[in-house]
């Protein structure tokens, strides 16, 4: 590794992330170098890291990275603070927004009914070019995989498994309902805008009974619908983390409780505000679901390792 | 202004900026796409930027940034959220290196006894090349100006002008001292690392009496010397943004407090632990006082102003 290395910015709904290209393998960024990077104030910031590179460049037996025969891209993701992580709902679309750009993809191929497929540590994930609600032309849908109830059918009839108190508002417990996607969700509507606004999220709203693994909470109200879509707006407590701009897998969890608790009437596709902008949930056959959303490259530059705080 | 931006970021002491060339001040650049480049998430991210301009570029009559015929290059700094701002101690360190690393000034006029005279908003500064304590080569001293003390000398008599109560501290008001270094500061010691640690710098300390137009806290502790310098360790609230990793004049602020309380005997220069890092601040005849520090310059790259959120 050089003295310098090219680095480009980017965000989903203000989820930000430094991607790095690395198509042939070379790249040995250190989990200090990985923070060092993300730090945004003595780096370059961002929520995670995003290594780009090629899957036939990665060693034999890399089982940390799904490989498929389908996948010529893996993302390699990590956390702000260098630990490996599985995926990021909104990091997918800003890594094949960069593919695209720097024409490591044939773009068309976006378009074709399977999509392009991208490597993860979570399997691969097929991306789409999608269409925003208002016609925005960089936006990108995902299937996110599989989602569960984990609560099981009691948990649908009643609409809730879980009780949350949340900071900031009367100390009532709220009823939450458990959503899996792969991470764990808690899901709490709440009756209108004001509540929203009053919920404390610097610290953790705290669920019972206590998650085994914690969970992340999101805080959602119905919004009226200004389309066949449904809608709503949610705030979301990341575990481990606190209150985020963003969460794609959140966004994802907040639409399908709100489907499981509309029942039979609930719109399939969901409009969901949050305050870095909107994304689309879409619920697909067999528990699949897809999050559409925007994705922006907002510079590029090059970054001097000596100049790191690693 | 075309569709491209060039930057660099750098900091000093992780008090960060977006630094852009304008010699020939042919950049507007409107309080929101400043505020747009300063945001964290969907910009480039920092403290504030900094617009590098030369001075015969300024247009005549333009009183707010203060021209002097020795100082060829103006530090147009501007606050994160767009608005003006008249100078920021660490952002000068900053802003010299830039001028240094792009040869826009002959690197050996920091080795004068002049110095590089700086055109600010506050007035010229200048800066001179230094050496950190361990023998850190990027370092420099900028001459902060003036500094008094507004309780005048039943302040200096008694040793505090003000009572400041702490969140996260036991109930008692401590005794603090106000300094005016262009800004008004308020320094609070605290017996030790323990106490310092302890104090909850979210929610801003409240000062009796209420200064008319707010005041940075500085809570200190003083720390065992490592030479001849005094050494303090410090946090600071900063009026209107919150705690922050570094603040110079803060740092000027409590040095001048710890000489004020140990009258003759003190040392007159102080190395002053930041969160961010380290600084020093030196006593200068005619109350002036000299801010030292690093200065990094981390990154340089080309920002998509179309992909901004404006």
């Amino acid at each position: 590794m050089g003295d310098e290395l090219r680095f480009t910015k980017g965000h989903g709904t203000e989820n930000d992330f430094v991607l790095v290209a690395d198509p042939d393998g070379q790249l040995n960024l250190s989990p200090a170098t990985v923070a060092a990077l993300c730090d945004r104030r003595a780096g370059i910031g961002g929520d995670g890291l995003i290594r780009v590179v090629r899957s036939t460049a990665l060693p034999e037996g890399e089982d940390s990275l799904a490989e498929d025969e389908n996948a010529e891209w893996i993302m390699d993701y990590r956390n702000a603070d260098g630990s490996l992580a599985e995926m990021c709902g909104n990091g997918v679309r800003v890594f094949a927004a960069y593919l695209q750009e720097r024409g490591l993809i044939e773009p068309a191929v976006l378009d074709t009914a399977t999509g392009l497929v991208i490597g993860t540590r979570a399997g691969v994930r097929r991306v789409r070019r999608a269409v925003g609600p208002a016609g925005e032309p960089d936006w990108l849908a995902v299937d996110m995989g599989r989602w569960r109830l984990p609560g099981g059918p009691a948990a649908v009839s009643d609409g809730f498994d879980a009780e949350v108190r949340i900071t900031g508002l009367d100390g009532v417990a709220r009823p939450g309902l458990s959503v899996d996607l792969g991470n764990p969700h808690t899901v709490v509507a709440l009756p209108d805008a004001a509540e929203l606004d009053a919920a404390d999220l610097l610290s953790a709203p705290v669920v019972h009974p206590v998650p085994r693994d914690g969970t992340n909470v999101e805080l959602i109200v119905m919004e009226p619908p200004t389309g066949p879509e449904g809608r709503l707006r949610m705030r979301v407590h990341e575990r481990g983390v606190g209150e985020t701009r963003s969460c794609g897998t959140g966004a994802c969890a907040a639409a399908l409780a709100a489907m499981t608790w509309g029942g039979a009437e609930a719109p399939g596709t969901w409009l969901v505000d949050v305050p870095g902008g909107q994304v689309r949930v879409r619920a697909l056959p067999e528990q699949g679901v897809e999050l559409a959303g925007p994705a922006r490259l907002v510079a590029d530059g090059v970054v001097h390792l000596g100049s790191l705080k690693v």
